[in-house]
């Protein structure tokens, strides 16, 4: 059966990515599962009807047959439960693997969310100025024990997994920041990602959604 | 085999409960399985030996054979796995239960540790005051949800799983704040945990380490 992920119409974004579905989308091309869209503009996403299936209203969900799920994170460990591909099979490594999308989720995206929604929400404050290098010292910090693990290695732990999706996903947030200027290896490390087919794919596919939407509006 | 966690040899929430060892403590004590406990000084958890086992220097870890394991969420997941107590058997529900841990830990706690941070580390600050109600809007957003779904219902989603684990020590993190007074059935949904008989086990379990700290120093 083939499963269907919700997206926005008009991704805030403008088409480079950062939108979580663009994970999902990711996950689903590196097992090789075909998948529909369903696209919600942001009114959609507040409504009764998706409130059901997304308690936070956000995207992305995804739902197959009796099962809709969220949670980006949980979403990509149901596709990867299920089809070889981003998990090892030894039940050791492949635990370890997990643990690396929670602290892609959990460790290392939070601070350098925090020093986005300053950027885009408080830039304008006179003590913008102020906290900025604390913003910039919680996310170096995380960058700092990062790279130090990854070390030489290609992937976190042994062949690409999941674990590597997230936490590519999470330091392309960075973005045109210079975080990763100080880390050759981690910028290397998403340079790799960014690499793989099934992120070219999947990439062209959430750009191609946005372009969509530019041309009808 | 009996597991070993790391926990902090002085906790800095003075026994509270509030740091991440105790939702690991919580997890194994409503499966019943008996586990030791290293425990560490800040200095320790930031030397080579910590690091090789927790990358970021934080506790709690896992260790079993031959797998270590942190990030409190990849913990519970495995623990969840292997004994009965934390996830349906039932596919689909098992996914929605993870789903839950995921939006507890990505989704509600981040902006609760964010206002957390501001109270520690900025409440001196002359725009403390300015920034503190759109942080305490970031939480309520997410509340409001949560308590949307919850409903009258006694948990997230079925019998209690290790989403509601999750998700109430999260919610437990707001302490004395007045958030929970404003949605009734969260209060009541976290009453609940806290009243179960492993949860308390857990408590005393973390409170003893604390206390016997406090009588060494």
């Amino acid at each position: 059966m083939t499963p269907t992920i919700t997206a926005f119409r008009q991704s805030p974004d403008r088409g480079r990515g950062l939108a979580r579905d663009m994970r999902v989308r990711w996950a689903l091309q590196e097992v090789g599962q075909p998948y529909e869209v369903r696209l919600l503009t942001f009114a959609e996403m507040k409504q009764s009807a998706h409130l059901a299936l997304q308690p936070f209203g956000q995207i992305p969900t995804y739902e197959e047959g009796g099962l809709a799920l969220f949670e980006t994170g949980a979403i990509i460990l149901y596709i990867a439960e299920r089809h070889a591909g981003l998990l090892p099979t030894d039940a050791n490594a492949r635990a370890r693997a997990i643990a690396w999308m929670f602290a892609a989720l959990n460790t290392v995206e939070p601070p350098i969310l925090e020093r986005a929604y300053a950027g885009l929400f408080e830039s304008d404050k006179p003590w913008h100025v102020e906290r900025l290098p604390v913003l910039d010292s919680r996310v170096d910090a995380r960058l700092a024990d990062l790279s130090r693990h990854l070390g030489r290695a290609d992937w976190l732990d042994g062949d690409f997994s999941a674990g590597d999706l997230m936490m590519t996903s999470v330091l392309l947030r960075l973005g045109s920041a210079n975080f990763l200027e100080r880390h050759a290896n981690l910028k290397a490390y998403v340079a790799r990602a960014e690499a793989r087919p099934a992120y070219a794919r999947a990439f062209a596919d959430q750009l191609a959604v946005f372009s969509a939407s530019q041309t009808a509006s």
